[in-house]
């Protein structure tokens, strides 16, 4: 990259990022909402139980009427009824009765607590014995307990997962509000790289960053969409790239093998109407030579062409470029759970630039050990046998055996 | 449950799923091969990568000439030529000579180490100097580094990442055998169930667990389809469970809110012919009434009716069937990264069973805390809130405040 643009910090291209903006809504079944991000607030029109609920199989009945029951002195109490599953009742429960109900049924008035079946005896067809005392509320679930009405149980910007689906259905909610899912063009390039169903000539490498960025994508929840293998020529990258803006939300070009690859490429952005050049060259290690640009408020990323580099930076900033653009919530898209591991040996590492070192994270001990996998940044055989990147930071000097450190899933 | 149905322990049952074996194959191309199971191992005819290339853009030469150069005392070496990017070249270095290459170019016979640019300096068309010393093999990959001819790159039972899709694209392989993916017939059950666009009467519960059931089953691999709600009826549970066996490989039912309706359920199961109830019990909160039987080789599941229990027997057993049918080798099914984290307060627990309590995990001064979510097993808005499960085990009485227990990711 060209000397007078300047390095900058994994942490100064984070706050770039914030200037995109999350794409437009649709209206889906929530069956097809899942891993999708809420574009709008849910709320809840009704209470959840709607009727008080007994959470055990056993008997409804007044707590004070158990006071003092025991094995030796139970209880002894009054059976006027069953309320089956399903169905609802006007029985009323007076001091001394009880109703026999399913878990989930309806606990009836003048009920304030249920008694568990394994703490009784039907002595005969109308009189039930209770061993056990109980507390008012007791094995009750309470009228909008769950949910109250009125309150917003889900947020806009939020990731749905399978309980969020299940709330929705419970609340009578069919189909919500969600962001578009991104489209992302991507490019390879470089005049070696050539599709993979041929056979190299000496000096051709096959096109492995089309496949591993297509399905990063995928499992980013964007919808790839391949523009094909772009020559190291100024107007084949430009056709490109402008085909990628029109049909996309974001493009993302991998630079060949060669960092002048993306030199070319920032070439043809300044070109473009519209561009800024956001960074060119970022303190982390594998993948300086990184290019990130704002065209018309669509976001460009220029990753180095080795595969393993181009693997570990889209991880770091195409998958928030993807969830900004998503929708989800500022604070989810930062916020990645991280396992901490230690060093299973010496890591060494440079000062002065953020280091992800690739690592095997095993379980030994009760404990989390990293075993780095050392290989160079082009070995993709390397990657596969790694299931993390352990995080060096910018200011120390590698992690000794034994060091605990952030490792990132992979 | 009949009390003749002895409870067995969550081990005593995992072993009993060893039993169902994987599905059969397909071949798919590798972009639509991610988060599949390979059925296959995988070599690799070639080696990866076929020439030696610079990991550098810089000056291949020999070692030895760099020896004892420093920025005082450069190395002078004659530059001969130049190797551009994606072509292959005969020219051969002698000793006191170089010849410029790309990152991922090719490294010319007779050199043995690549100088990076930055150390170097042209001072006319063909002298070079170079002001630091290499030793050989520096910055460059080897032929068969990354991948040798012949290695088993990839083996059967491993679920395919990006990574790995990028290394079969680097060897050409374009299509690969992947396990089916499972069919799993979804049943909810119960009298008091109703379809969600329905208002429920009073008694009446919307059916929650269709639309978790369906979307965990997508979450982990496999293909849902819903069968219906069943009353607590033998012949129409059985109806659908015979449908639900013969269009899929697993069938999952939920009990509707009643403990009940799972004993009905395995009465329907021990009509049908070669049916193996393996577990009606589990010491587990929430989920004890779970019941687990293999029909002719397929796996049935059955689930406690309230929400949360359902949610949590399918994370602890649904998920790994499905898994075992995908063809997961069976290190990694029962090997799922859990985090560890403080409880932030005392949770109290039973002996005797293992017990999963909701906890939202956050992270504060570099730790993860886990703070208790309580609540009724019915209630779904407290799984909304909560993002892992706290595993208290079958003797312990209880987390106390700060005390540190695994976490399974929600």
């Amino acid at each position: 990259m060209k000397e007078f643009f300047k390095v900058q910090t994994p942490d100064e291209v984070y706050k770039k990022l914030d200037r995109f903006k999350p794409l437009a809504s649709e209206k889906v079944g929530i069956e097809d909402s899942l891993h999708r991000v809420l574009s709008e607030d849910i709320s809840s029109s009704i209470n959840l139980p709607e009727f008080r609920r007994s959470t055990m199989d056993g008997f409804a009945l007044k707590a004070k009427d158990t006071y003092g029951a025991s094995e030796k002195d139970p209880a002894i109490i009054r059976l006027t009824g069953e309320i089956p599953m399903g169905k609802v009742s006007n029985m009323e429960i007076d001091e001394g009765e009880a109703i026999k109900v399913a878990t989930g049924g309806m606990v009836p008035n003048g009920a304030d607590a249920v008694q568990m079946v394994e703490f009784t005896e039907c002595v005969d067809s109308d009189t039930l014995h209770v061993f056990k005392t109980l507390s008012p509320l007791e094995n009750v679930i309470q009228v909008g307990e769950d949910v109250k009405a009125g309150e917003t149980v889900l947020h806009k910007g939020h990731l749905i997962r399978p309980q969020d689906i299940g709330l929705m259905a419970g609340i009578g909610k069919t189909d919500v509000r969600v962001y578009l899912r991104p489209r992302v063009g991507i490019i390879s390039s470089g005049d070696e790289i050539i599709p993979i169903d041929h056979i190299p000539a000496p000096g051709e490498i096959r096109d492995i960053n089309r496949y591993t960025v297509v399905t990063m994508v995928k499992e980013a929840g964007g919808i790839p969409f391949f523009l094909g293998i772009s020559k190291d020529l100024f107007n084949d990258l430009k056709e490109k790239i402008e085909l990628g803006l029109r049909e996309s939300d974001m493009v993302v070009i991998t630079g060949g093998s060669s960092v002048g690859t993306l030199d070319l490429t920032r070439e043809v952005l300044q070109s473009l109407p519209g561009t800024e050049i956001l960074a060119h060259g970022i303190s982390i290690r594998p993948g300086k030579p990184t290019l990130l640009a704002d065209i018309q408020g669509k976001p460009f990323l220029g990753l180095p062409g080795h595969p393993v580099s181009a693997i570990v930076i889209f991880h770091f900033f195409g998958k928030p470029l993807l969830k900004i653009l998503s929708g989800l919530s500022r604070e989810v898209i930062w916020h990645q759970i991280k396992v901490k591991a230690k060093a299973s040996r010496n890591i060494p590492s440079v000062p002065g630039r953020e280091d992800y070192v690739r690592v095997k994270i095993e379980e030994r001990d009760g404990r989390l050990w990293a075993h780095p996998i050392f290989g160079k940044s082009g070995a993709i055989a390397h990657l596969v046998h790694a299931n993390g990147l352990i995080r060096i930071g910018m200011n120390e000097e590698g992690l000794e055996e034994g060091e605990e450190a952030e490792v990132f899933l992979l």
